[in-house]
């Protein structure tokens, strides 16, 4: 897509420092990581995100993106990996092309991340199950 | 696996709020929900993570989250949506069998994850390209 600089990335349009490629995704290195190694799993198709792109892409990445956890994982000696792919701006995506973060970690590293801050009650627990099982009939 | 609390909600031996549920994966309501409507994708399959579990099965369970997703933003009308997949206790996984959260967003309660502490120089990430790169032939 015209001015997507994930786009651009992807398809080699502007040099990034590159991991992996081959004909459907690129593996790039993280311009503002996380961590040491913090890479990016692109695919060149555009598609703003998961509601965006399709299913069997969306796959692909996932299945690649367990390739360089591996990777990552022997290369640099992690002790774990985080994968993780926001959608939205209210989801922390900046960049509004597909990507899955594959993040090392290493002992002591883990930035404790603040998932629980909203929480919910059991009743809106089973309230939002229900809602949300409706929609996967 | 005995013992793998996972394993007995997956397989259905012990009964907790289920969104879905097919031959392969169950999705539940996480038991200490980030917000209102988070859900488990849980493979049937024991896997304690992305590295034991089988590409197909990673895959597999990634395309059913973009479907939970889906389901998550029409049925609760979210903003955004996070993918998580954690892998090693230094990653923040408390659970050893492989599982990914679909946390739903709302405008204005995200909670600025604080994915950049520990960063990495120009240096040690071009580095970590080339060895990890290595591992991707």
């Amino acid at each position: 897509m015209e001015n997507c600089i994930f786009c651009k990335l992807a398809n080699g349009e502007i040099p990034t420092n590159t991991v992996y490629e081959d004909e459907n995704y690129r593996v790039i290195m993280d311009a503002n990581p996380a961590n040491i190694g913090h890479s990016l799993v692109l695919p060149k198709k555009h598609g703003k995100d998961i509601f965006e792109l399709d299913s069997e892409t969306v796959a692909g990445a996932h299945a690649l993106a367990k390739k360089v956890a591996e990777a990552a994982k022997k290369a640099l000696d992690a002790d774990g990996i985080n994968i993780l792919q926001n959608n939205g701006e209210s989801a922390g995506q900046t960049v509004m092309h597909f990507h899955i973060h594959v993040i090392p970690r290493f002992k002591n590293d883990w930035p404790s991340m603040p998932m629980h801050q909203s929480g919910a009650t059991d009743e809106e627990t089973k309230a939002a199950c229900a809602k949300i099982g409706e929609f996967m009939k």
